[in-house]
């Protein structure tokens, strides 16, 4: 399945000329943007808390609530309410651990989760996909698969997929199992998985265990599979929601609990009252994973976003929404709870308004010191759809904001005095000692950005941004290497889904 | 000169449609993004003394180097080298301003500068101009002076410009006085000046004290006519720019000194060695201004990006942009000086680079707590563009800013407990009796972002950003009405520029 065409000394050298940015942990170094004050951040929780023991959460799954009830909450089983006490809570939630590696099938792309890490990863959950040559559509798994390559291609990117769309052409009941297989056989980093339902959870750690060679006993100490579940803001989980987050959180898998808040529409019409109501649903999901299984690790999914007030369509990478990131870190590091932000927008096309959204919401995440940047490459159109020009164009942000992260090197060496010496005035240091040292790696060098004058660019066509990034993930595609992997692992995933899809779809 | 076709109520309710964001001081109440240490910011000021004490700089004016000899500089007049030992930079730069109120002619678009107040301008410089319709181009005064008109009608530019573009059918001897003409008779807001050369700078100072009403005694108290220098980097200092700083300090004006330490070609080519210079070349710009009028307003400018090292092509919005920008918002405050930053991008377009690099540039630049960001609205193709459609990108962007600069109200009222009990679990908020109270004024409305779904996008034609842009400017030239002025005070520009004229070009 994987196309081998070129040796991996020939890949070198295509990925220096494509400027793809080596593999690293990310860490941002630079203390957090901070918005609020902590009495405003303590006004937030103890609101937060109110809402929870006045007002409850609506639980549409009897185990959960049962769970729940043990653990000493008020639940109104007719009404499905569940009320959690403040104390209660905030017990809970202590045994989170504020950071924990993910594994992934080659070791080398484990990723550490917390403290000052940022992992980037590619968008997931969109129905359509789109292009510059065939437009926005169903896509198939062929595409899909496609898409996996490209995640797999750019080092930036920390993790594979959940789904960057929907493949339309395979059954509905089991696509999650080819979406799961594609992420294992063309990627190495580490596959996360669909939480709706229970089985699609046990489906995902299943296939983990197959590609990373773990027994039940392993999985207990190494986190590998990820999951998100929404709540049905306002105030109300589903059930397979709750069933997604328990089976992961049994086997000690990290599950993140993002609240679906968008401030109008789900939630109240400010920020400030968006942020009580996604912090008392994140907090109640946080602390029933820890009800489930005490010391399993959960994060604190921020997604705080507005809507246009006069059409009500949802809004990213607004004030508003950059504000909500920020503050949420704030709130995360209250809680040493790993936090979860995403790389939005609300643009139709991959083009100007396309960038500064994404950018805003980079800026509001980092800043606000998210741990994992969701929906890192690829999103657009609000997130419904993945589109492989956006992909590139986000992939190029990525780089600069994870260049950006690394700082500035201060040293007697770099400091330069001998170099300023040694240029005349008015001069140049084109053809200083002190640059020519330094000539292939001193500067980010882009991935798209053209950084040409106007009579080069025009002469060569005047391609914008978009079309470039349509044509360099083209080459990419060309140049795509499956990343090795044991034929025996291949033979055990294929073994799994096929028993699997015959169980689901029948014979 | 001025078109009144509409009425002011007329003209308010069409701004409201339009989403400009009114008139505000912007401030920045979050606490700076500080790459650096403090020990390395020490070690940046000591390298930057130490190149002016031992290394120097080419002063290419007769008169500076005589006053910066009195003022005790060691000069070698055969090389027109000026040495400064660290004690004379340090002494003299103490009488700078932290801040100051720059007077426009309108009072009520008088500016802070300094602290925390960040003010916006048009871009100023560009040769050519650009925009859909007629592509890349010389420009004329006519098309100079819509763009002038456009500067206006943006509340969230702060400032006329210096010059978006050059009328290349104005002679070039006396250009800048049909361009300064423009800034007074088409806008309200502070009018700044060309430095190069002394004669240019007086010009610019007659014509203000005639647009404000000031006599010589009034301008001593009253900055009103803000310059910028550039050195000619590495080290050297022209004539012209000389003369210009010179002029306007005598007249208690406000100087910026902005280095152009492009990293690899006119600075070293890492960013700490560029800072060093940058640092170097503003206080030596800065002491100058001291020693020429103590107590006269200066500002640092900060400048510093990196060439393509492959090509040597200049890049803006790079992360060794952003890290420079929020570097030398840490030099500035230690030195208690204001800061001017720039909104920067090397694309040839108005596309997705142009949008992400001048996002990256905003956030250094903002939160590098600049006091002013000068071509905040306009700028393209590395400054050889003043583009029509990249001044309402930017400007939607600036206004995103300044709304985000806002920060997050927390009061019982916006916690919203009420509203949350308001609304059942899984219900939304469209109809709270909280959410209709903010219905008009909850979130920032865009001017030029597109959040429709794309259904309805698509069918109204799938119109992108920069397309956007362009109908939104025309029909903004449409809807602009000239700020009101005294006739008097136009007789007197007119007057005033006509004898110029006669004096510079001959009867």
């Amino acid at each position: 399945m994987a196309r081998r065409r070129r040796s991996r000394a020939g890949l070198g050298s295509e990925r220096q000329a494509l400027h793809l940015l080596s593999w690293r942990q990310v860490r941002n170094p630079f203390p957090p943007i901070a918005p609020l004050s902590d009495d405003e951040i303590e006004a937030i929780h103890r609101t937060s808390l109110r809402v929870l023991d006045e007002l409850g959460m609506k639980v549409l799954d009897g185990e959960t609530r049962s769970l729940l009830r043990a653990a000493g909450a008020r639940v109104d089983e007719t009404g499905e309410m569940v009320f959690m006490e403040a104390g209660l809570v905030e017990e809970a939630i202590t045994t989170t651990p504020p950071d924990f590696t993910l594994h992934a099938r080659n070791p080398a792309r484990n990723i550490e989760v917390g403290g000052n890490a940022i992992n980037f990863t590619p968008v997931g959950g969109p129905a359509f996909t789109s292009d510059l040559d065939k437009g926005r559509r169903a896509g198939t798994y062929a595409e899909f698969c496609d898409f996996v390559k490209l995640e797999q291609m750019f080092d930036v990117i920390h993790m594979m997929g959940v789904g960057a769309f929907a493949s339309l052409d395979l059954p509905a009941e089991t696509r999650h199992l080819d979406h799961g297989l594609a992420g294992f056989l063309y990627g190495d980093k580490a596959v996360p998985v669909n939480l709706l339902g229970g089985e699609r959870a046990s489906d995902g750690i299943e296939l983990a265990k197959i590609a990373l060679g773990l027994d039940e006993r392993d999985l207990e100490t190494t986190p590998c599979v990820l999951g998100n579940i929404n709540t049905n803001s306002p105030r109300q989980l589903d059930g397979s929601m709750a069933q997604g987050l328990i089976t992961l959180a049994r086997a000690n898998q990290p599950v993140v609990v993002t609240p679906f808040t968008l401030c109008g529409a789900m939630a109240p019409a400010t920020v400030a009252g968006a942020l009580v109501q996604q912090n008392a649903e994140a907090l109640f999901g946080l602390a029933l994973i820890q009800i489930v299984k005490p010391g399993a690790p959960g994060l604190y999914g921020g997604f705080t976003s507005n809507v246009d007030m006069k059409t009500g369509a949802p809004a990213f990478g607004t004030p508003e929404y950059v504000l909500a990131c920020q503050a949420t870190g704030q709130l995360t590091r209250r809680y040493r709870v790993p936090y979860r932000s995403s790389n939005t927008n609300a643009s139709n096309a991959p083009d100007a308004q396309a960038a500064y959204e994404s950018m805003m919401s980079l800026w509001g995440a980092i800043m606000g010191h998210a741990n994992f940047l969701f929906h890192g490459a690829g999103w657009l159109e609000g997130g419904l759809v993945g589109s492989f020009e956006k992909l590139v164009i986000d992939a190029e942000m990525l780089q600069m904001m994870a260049v950006y992260l690394e700082g500035i090197r201060v040293d007697d060496d770099s400091l330069g005095f001998d170099a300023i010496a040694e240029v005349q005035p008015g001069g140049h240091y084109f053809g200083a000692r002190h640059t020519l040292e330094r000539y292939e790696t001193a500067f980010y060098s882009p991935l798209l950005s053209d950084w040409r004058n106007f009579e080069n660019w025009s002469d060569s066509g005047a391609v914008e941004t978009a079309e470039r990034a349509h044509r360099l993930w083209k080459r990419m595609l060309k140049e795509y290497q499956a990343p090795p992997i044991d034929p025996g692992i291949v033979d055990g995933l294929n073994d799994y889904i096929a028993r699997r899809k015959e169980e689901i779809l029948g014979p």
